[in-house]
């Protein structure tokens, strides 16, 4: 049972759609700009997908950083921050009987990080 | 026209709650640490907003930073940095035909600010 | 007076140079990741100033954003989220008799927002 | 040797406390506003340290978060996001011949999440 419900307005496939949007924002808004190299890039892609899980009604997260774009270490300057540019995030939000599997990544032609649901499932 | 429909599987009304969700989170994930006092408040209220604005489908948006909490600059270390339960947040999205109307709020009972969706309208 | 002073342990300049650190690296991490266009451009610069300038023992700062990369908005994702390469700031430190300059700018050579101390001076 | 060394107008020590004072604010307005949980603390804290550890002159680094105040995931909503003063952070940082060791933690009589220089040493 959701205890906050009393506050939507709407019905479960829109929420749903709702909870996708506020986690992938999440991720972009909360990570952008963080320090990655070939060093910590796995330890980051964790690190997101955890603090994404305990949001409300994710069921599944994966994280996928560009690794082409990183640099070994070679001096103290080699490392980048985290754009969204370079982001890949596939979720799973399950909001009573709905299931919606949303999507963030850079689409080339729009030269644009996009937010996008791919599905919606009722069971 | 929005040029991103084909990567989307969804309807209007289910676009909408989306877009809504991802900037509500925007404004959490982004401005949540800002050093805030009774001198920047109402300039940061503003910057929230016209960030806000120029993301897809905005129509309208209202920030509110809970000024109760601030500290009149008396030494140097009086200020706070923003929190979730300080901030009010009030939009609207437009997609196609459909309005929705969206807020971030702190909930006391809950403990927790939470982003909902108040209103779906379609004309 | 400052009533933090008993927790250093270092001269005036050192403290200077560490708090002038700690400055501009609120300004990228804070804010790197925020929506920007010709249309906030300039607001963002501003509220980015006024945050910093209530942090202790800053004097002056000044903010400015490489709007040659940013867009005009002709279609709803035509708009840049904020990098450090975009960034430009200068800002003044002042702890008892020392004053630090400092400064953040991208530096082609090195392919790197460098932040650096440009100067101190002692009254 | 330090590539940038030419665009700095200081001394070693200063330019040690400089970077310790960049690498704290990093911690502090990167990360917080991040979701937090007894689920995901333990993760979170080690990709703090390894984003702070590959930045320049990082030696060492130390990040806890403070568990009295996390709570058990009993409901969706049952977590909280990051703040300033639940973050004990103490770092090594290496320039030269310098040692700087800094720290930012919580100060109770201050209300204030403090980033200090513990110590400087020469070798």
């Amino acid at each position: 049972m959701d205890k906050a419900r009393q506050y939507f307005n709407c019905n479960a496939r829109e929420r749903a759609c709702f909870e996708a949007g506020i986690k992938l924002a999440t991720v972009y808004h909360q990570f952008v700009g963080t320090p990655v190299s070939m060093e910590n890039v796995e330890t980051l892609e964790r690190a997101i997908e955890k603090g994404v899980k305990i949001q409300p009604f994710v069921k599944e997260v994966t994280v996928k950083i560009d690794r082409t774009r990183l640099r070994e270490k070679s001096d103290e300057y080699d490392y980048l921050t985290l754009t969204g540019s370079m982001l890949h995030v596939l979720l799973k939000i399950v909001y009573e009987n709905v299931e919606v599997i949303a999507e963030m990544r850079y689409i080339k032609e729009m030269d644009y990080p996009l937010m996008m649901i791919k599905e919606i499932r009722e069971s």
